[in-house]
């Protein structure tokens, strides 16, 4: 869980990036800015912080911050009811960010995640993504990604997020939102 | 349609827009920017500029220009096939964006089509978006919006974007891309 404190400190440090990437945001979209740690308590090294501009039954449109170093542990987005699952497109704004998807190991990937859990990333191939640079994800294809080393702000495009269905390799994750401080 | 000359100085244009904004823009995107005068041969007034990110069978993201009060004509995105038609939102990001979709028609608008197209512009219930606010339009409803003064950058949020399905109130309006400098 995030601690008020940790999340008012989080905040504001959002806040000053979205300033340096040129993006307004509403009072209402300052408030509800979202801080997850996925249940892991270890915000700073495998959280992720949301602002959703709006989600209805068939797109959806998110800008995320990661913070320098943290990670995003890896999932997939599966098929749910007569949907095939969600489909993204992550388009950096701002930083850089390590995304990796299925394919061919990268050798020395330039992000690790955290070496007690390294077993949950099981996808290798590495896409880095610096600023107008993007990817789109296929449904249920697993995907972890990480901030570089001065964290990042992505925006996400996407078909309607539920985030309750989301997968995670990392049987220890539960993704609720716990935090509102 | 729009010529060589005018090509140049609009994209000139919309590329320091994006740079206020803060919006970094790939080589590619840039040299693709399009810029549509709906086949009216009166761009500055009625047109409009696109730089599309992504548009899948599912989704779609494009960031729009508008000029200072440049006008993107009444138009709709009926159903199509399968699909109940275009759903998009519309996300201010610099300037001024005036917005019109059906319901009650509002006293002293502050955006007016050309005098000359005005039986083609239909609903006027009007919708004022500033940097950070955002409306979104159900498939199959008539809408027009104008640039304030000073123009503006809006991001548009979708799904599936096909343009020659867009049914445009003005019977003299083609919507194709014939404006390759």
């Amino acid at each position: 869980m995030v601690s008020q404190k940790e999340y008012k400190d989080i905040h504001q440090k959002c806040l000053s990036y979205f300033e340096k990437a040129g993006i307004v945001l509403t009072q209402n979209e300052v408030e509800d800015l979202e801080v997850t740690d996925f249940g892991l308590d270890r915000v700073q090294e495998m959280g992720l912080q949301l602002v959703v501009y709006v989600n209805t039954e068939r797109c959806c449109a998110k800008e995320l911050v990661l913070l320098p170093r943290q990670t995003c542990p890896e999932h997939t987005h599966p098929p749910v009811g007569d949907s095939e699952g969600k489909e993204e497109t992550f388009r950096c704004r701002q930083g850089t960010v390590y995304l990796y998807v299925p394919g061919s190991k990268t050798d020395e990937p330039k992000a690790l995640p955290p070496a007690d859990k390294k077993q949950y990333y099981t996808v290798w191939n590495e896409i880095v993504l610096k600023p107008g640079e993007q990817y789109t994800i296929s449904p249920n294809t697993p995907h972890w990604f990480q901030g570089g080393e001065e964290g990042a702000v992505v925006s996400e495009f996407s078909t309607k997020s539920t985030d309750e269905n989301d997968v995670f390799t990392d049987p220890e994750i539960t993704r609720t939102n716990e935090n509102e401080a």
